[in-house]
């Protein structure tokens, strides 16, 4: 579906993390045949693993889920900027893909995306242009004020082509977006009358309502739901919209609410989810599991953690205490320390053993502090997995990940641009 | 001095940060032809840029410092991991380079590096054995336990030419090392026994003794500097190292107390100093600021703020908030949040005005929250610069850097490798 050769054809060096010796120069193409097991210790660690069995499950799923709820996704590339999962993910169903910037958009139209968001007002001047001169993809971007309007028409002015955007609106005291439905009305119809702007419908965006009350967030966000569809309705019944309307949210966290929210005849609502392609065992289980005890469209689809951070022990120099080479460059701490899952001696025969009681506590740039049991039988270069909580500045670290098997033989590797 | 050519023939692409529509397919040896001009607009943000003006004088008053010091430096190559900038440190004067990974290795092998020291130790397997092929480079590492000195002598078993390592002194309750003066000289001794290693040194790393009470961490420091001459010491009179021995600390937050300290008649003194380079406005800042108070070797070296990341205002929704276009996956927050340190409005003439009571409170991945007066006249599209924190988590998230005049005219670009 994407034009993935140059990405394929791609050689890998050493230098980057994850490539082995006798990898500098291998076609990424041609990595699934050499025939390379994590666990014999082929792979220099730290190494970032994907799973492809948890990555196939969690796009069928949760694609399934979005077309019984009768709804559209625009997967958030922002997440993973890996054209090779993009091509996944629209092979999958997906309607487009959603970006957050200039450059990644740049990246996904690289690659092919014919049906792009950028789920963000469009401010640089030369940015503008170039986009607008792109004419084999559809292009929908945001505007939250009458200012940034006037902005873009300056900078459009005398382009023959409407540009297409999205009246964004917010939340008080919460990020981009127009402060209340008149606000967001007043840009609507703005943008309605603009010679060179078309407007294409309605967002939002309520992923960042979480405060840990599960019931009340979802409160919140049923009532910010109903907010937009206020400004949508009204855009309708004023006749703003030009040609089939749009109305889009994130859904990344409330998925449930935006689906069955946001729903509605004649409309295409689409959802911007990131993070359900790898999910996680932190941030996003918990808002996972939220989905499933509320179950207001039967019970959340089973999206299962992909991505693992493998390191090595290079050290124990207290019996409770090792160190790992993975730190802040291989793993984030943003929304939750990374846990340690498993622990094996790298070998033929080497099966990883589940651990629950070592606790994963600190890191520098290149290090984890992990305390263990004083008792454990771990040792200086022996592996650690370790699992993440949000996925997307985990992908960030990494210039490349390694897809593995179900028995960590290395099936392919996958390219991101950051 | 080191081999560039095959980044200097690196061709840009759109989809990096920073690279404009006209960049791309551009060679980066000919980007400060291009006539590019951050504040005209031409340059599509965020973007990090690094100050040539600021990084000349860093890299000349450090050295000058560490020259008159009478001891040895071998930057921390892991905070930039440019090739480009590690030349010009090894251009000003510096013995060889650190770094943190095997990877780093890999790339700073890859460009000509010939003294480097990786301040770890090594435990892969599939590595070890690359790097006991090296031949046209001297490499040091680390090893902190009789049971990593024999996982070392069993993967080298047999290699004719010994592998240089010093044994690492550690600190109760800190990161790597050996606890105890005994429990270093054992190790050592180990090596000194070793058919296939050879004991080039003592190492340790004081940099993670920071707790805010600046004269009670330099009592700190010194005390370990002290045990670390104590194991070289006996070390020496027991015969255990193989040629001129090197003593080697870190010194990025205590280097003029390590230079004092570990200063030695007949002994390689190497220093590891990863952020003067750069320097920030945050957490070296204050650490250099009690080097000056201190005056052990005399005043400071006057370091300067290099890197800087430029935003644009996205939206203004609230009149007391602007939301930029740089969040987590442009900027770190490990040591402290960036600082909003002027402001402009992008074109001819455009003078970027310092701003004191604007206010960097948060971040998501993409965006940055920032509080402004509500009479401040900034606009949609508008620019800030942003000074950092600690300069290793910034350089992280940039493929690639744009290096300015004082005029932030674009006279080069510089490739990193993470």
């Amino acid at each position: 579906m994407l034009q993935l050769d140059p990405i394929l054809d791609f050689r890998l060096q050493t230098g980057t993390k994850g490539v082995p010796p006798s990898g500098d120069g291998i076609a990424l193409r041609d990595v699934g045949a050499q025939g390379w097991r994590l666990l014999d210790g082929s792979i220099p660690l730290p190494a970032a693993v994907l799973r492809a069995s948890a990555l196939q499950q969690n796009l069928t799923a949760f694609q399934t889920y979005i077309d019984q709820a009768g709804v559209k996704l625009a997967p958030h590339g922002k997440t993973s900027m890996c054209p090779q999962l993009f091509d996944r993910q629209l092979r999958a169903g997906a309607w487009g893909m959603t970006v957050a910037t200039y450059a990644q958009a740049c990246t996904a139209l690289r690659y092919g995306v014919t049906n792009l968001m950028i789920a963000n007002e469009l401010v640089g001047e030369t940015e503008i242009r170039a986009l607008a001169q792109v004419t084999d993809a559809r292009i929908l971007s945001l505007v939250d004020s009458v200012a940034g309007v006037e902005r873009l028409e300056n900078i459009l002015a005398g382009t023959a082509r409407p540009f297409e955007v999205l009246v964004e609106l917010g939340i008080d005291g919460g990020r981009t977006g127009a402060r209340g439905a008149e606000t967001a009305l007043a840009i609507a119809r703005r943008v309605a009358a603009s010679p060179v702007l078309s407007l294409a419908g309605v967002e939002g965006y309520e992923g960042l309502i979480v405060t840990g009350d599960a019931k009340a967030d979802a409160v919140r966000v049923d009532a910010f739901l109903n907010d937009l569809l206020h400004v949508f309705a009204t855009g309708r019944d004023e006749g703003l919209f030009a040609g089939a309307p749009i109305l889009s949210a994130g859904g990344s966290a409330y998925f449930d609410l935006v689906a069955r929210g946001l729903k509605t005849e004649g409309v295409t609502t689409i959802l911007r989810s990131g993070c359900y392609l790898t999910h996680d065992t932190g941030f996003y289980k918990r808002l996972l599991d939220h989905v499933g005890e509320r179950a207001v469209l039967g019970p959340a689809p089973a999206l299962k953690p992909a991505l693992e951070v493998w390191a090595q022990v290079v050290s124990r120099p207290e019996p409770g205490l090792i160190l790992i080479n993975a730190g802040r460059r291989d793993l984030s701490d943003d929304s939750g320390l990374p846990k340690v899952e498993t622990w094996t001696r790298p070998g033929k025969g080497a099966a990883p053993q589940a651990v629950s009681d070592w606790q994963f506590y600190r890191m520098n740039d290149q290090h984890g502090y992990v305390r263990v049991p004083e008792a454990a039988q771990v040792a200086v270069g022996d592996y650690v997995s370790l699992s993440i909580s949000h996925p997307c500045t985990t992908f960030d670290r990494w210039p490349l990940l390694l897809e593995v098997d179900d028995d960590y033989r290395v099936i392919g590797a996958l390219r991101t641009f950051f």
